[in-house]
């Protein structure tokens, strides 16, 4: 008899955004004539850039030619790919990487997935919260956490609560974990972390031989230069971070996939006899056995990305959502809601209105503004309280929707309670 | 303080591949000028059909338009390739699929190592010896085998050897076991079960409610119209199996990715309580975690594979692939040595001559005819005294190959001891 893995069923409801998902045709299909305007699940709504378009056409027809077969790619990823990453991305903030420390990948939400089978089953998990439901999951179906509580917290992970208080960038706790995740430009608050604060995350992980799991997808919205991009400006987190970057919302490749992961030569683990593995080295075998690339056209179309045209057209795009995410700010701010991200990320987290729940507050906003947002509790308990906005829409779209929720819910909504919150 | 999986340490050496290009790369590195012929690992050489270039090419063009953005895949697949999947690859065959039983991956090789999160840690594996090496790694990597012993066995799975004595497919065993991964057309051996032969296997999977895994990636290669191509020709398959079928051999889409894999609602496992679980909705659970959709372009790519066009150029390729495997079995036989499979399969599977191990048999072959195989004992201990030759070539190439075996190792190649062969 074949036994399921038990640990699924510990699962809180279906992942999030299919759970989204399913409200929201829930209601079309009771109201087919509502003009929905999609501000929940963070993807992009503008069309690829001409240059990666021409990468991947041109890549797409060198395959069809005798000489331009492209069979299984490299494992970690193709040479011009991996150096287009390590001169774009990493070089101009003082970073070298070497080849054999890039894993290029088909998303950063499968490479989060991923990380965390390279550590036992006992390790000590950390999160902010509210938190990108991937971290957490799949240390769930793992079987790390046991079960989640009322509230929605799993005995197994230490949650830090990210709040009004601490500008949603908890710091490091005093007490010492061996996995943690971090996310800046964070999804789902929109907050960044500066300098000393991941310096003060670097220092924790030295101290307790921590490893930090990185999660930069969002870094391509980073308005201010002088902020770290990437944990590795920071002195000594190549001994303790591994870093994920994607191309989907800095290039539109949600539909496309391709994304890289950053595991440092220093970076390691610790066998039950206390030997030192570089975790490196087990990265590179999972990803031999349980992954087989990334398509050629993709991979071509990435490096596009990294071309003078491409920088200057992706760029383009992101300012076009920054743009959005500035007028959801202030329109809904200025009516009274309190808003916070938005500056370097293209997510805006928005108290909700006086006497509502985050799931409460969805269903009246798709049902009386016919606008749909994601749930702050859907982040976990610390969510509780707040929507999350998307800036990845038309720019009409966001204009008519900051205007529907200003119709729908006056201009003194007040603020819902937030639990705990004095 | 950060501790390892430690399981990854109870793997043996490198995943297979890429060992095999380690000591390629070494040969070539030291001999530049051996014009190698790699029959080693399958990978296609053919260039993508125009029918495939095409449809991706038309799709990644759409995606560069205001009105052909494509953003997030559908969870499972679109519905176009689903439906084209359902009416292509089964209806012709008398099976009949629901869409939502379908969901379109980036790999086989992927589905077949993340399908054993499904199940519990401590259920009774059965693999057919030698194996794709990917079934028994992704499921020491979770812990559920123990360590190898001193010939590669694993305590925690059980071998069926698949010996010239039974046709290399092992009938299933008088024991019970819960999860059996079977491949037909065979991956490494070339064989292919028949109708009675699965029947079998299905019938004892539904007396021991066991879960059949079932790896047809090489389905195409089939040449006898009355030989099954689907585990669901069987009746009562759809209670206990799970079937992945690829574009990578049919279609040269090792480059592209582009896999699916079927869990029919009737498929089910069982909680500790005894209460019965689909199957299905754990996987899609599991996807819609971990996974996040494969390119809006390959699965247009995909699509077409299925349409006139797609299968007349496809079917050409697969014949050309044949015809290879064709020159192989008959040149390497004609010349005495003893060779099995490579008539409904891409792969033949060869006897190594006397007094040669398959590791010492492929560095002999590699240094004395500059041919490149896959050394049976990678694919587990009944590999042992075989090599694996691949059809994916160059028709030049396979001839000059077989030219050189024959001038390398003479005539009367004589036949290796097989371990525990009178």
């Amino acid at each position: 008899m074949a036994r399921i893995n038990e640990h699924y069923r510990k699962l809180a409801a279906g992942y999030l955004f299919p759970e989204i998902g399913r409200r929201v045709k829930a209601f079309t299909d009771a109201h087919p004539e509502a003009g929905i305007i999609r501000l929940g699940i963070g993807d992009v709504t503008l069309p690829l850039v001409p240059a990666v378009v021409e990468a991947a056409r041109r890549a797409i027809e060198e395959m069809g030619t005798a000489a331009g077969v492209h069979g299984y790619a490299p494992d970690q990823g193709y040479d011009f790919l991996l150096d287009a990453i390590r001169e774009g991305d990493y070089a101009p903030r003082g970073v070298t990487l070497a080849r054999d420390e890039l894993f290029v990948s088909d998303g950063s939400k499968q490479d989060s997935a991923n990380l965390q089978e390279l550590f036992g089953q006992d390790c000590r998990l950390l999160v902010t919260d509210p938190v990108y439901p991937v971290y957490v999951d799949s240390n769930v179906m793992a079987g790390r956490t046991g079960p989640a509580d009322e509230r929605g917290y799993y005995g197994g992970i230490r949650y830090l609560a990210a709040t009004e208080a601490n500008g949603f960038v908890p710091d490091p706790p005093a007490e010492p974990a061996d996995v943690a995740y971090l996310c800046s430009p964070n999804n789902p608050t929109g907050a960044v972390a500066g300098r000393e604060q991941l310096a003060r995350w670097v220092a924790w992980a030295r101290a307790h031989d921590a490893v930090l799991v990185f999660d930069a997808a969002y870094d391509a919205y980073i308005q201010d230069p002088r902020l770290p991009r990437s944990i590795y400006e920071i002195e000594g987190a190549r001994a303790c971070a591994i870093e994920m970057r994607s191309y989907s919302k800095r290039a539109g490749f949600t539909g496309l996939r391709c994304a890289y992961t950053v595991v440092p030569h220093e970076c390691t683990g610790t066998t039950a006899e206390g030997t030192r593995v570089p975790l490196r080295e087990l990265w590179a075998r999972r990803q031999s056995t349980k992954f087989n690339g990334v398509p050629y056209p993709v991979q071509r179309a990435a490096e596009a990305v990294h071309a003078p045209e491409g920088r200057k057209q992706t760029a383009e795009q992101v300012a076009y959502y920054m743009e959005n995410a500035r007028r959801l700010r202030e329109g809904l701010g200025g009516a009274g809601f309190r808003v916070f991200g938005g500056e370097h990320a293209p997510y805006v987290w928005m108290r909700v209105p006086a006497g509502r729940t985050s799931w409460g507050f969805f269903d009246e906003l798709l049902a009386r503004a016919h606008v749909v947002g994601t749930p702050g509790a859907g982040f976990g308990p610390s969510g509780e309280g707040y929507l999350r906005l998307s800036a990845f829409n038309d720019r009409a779209r966001v204009d008519e929707a900051i205007a529907r929720i200003r119709r729908a819910f006056g201009d003194s909504p007040g603020d819902s309670a937030i639990p705990g919150e004095v």
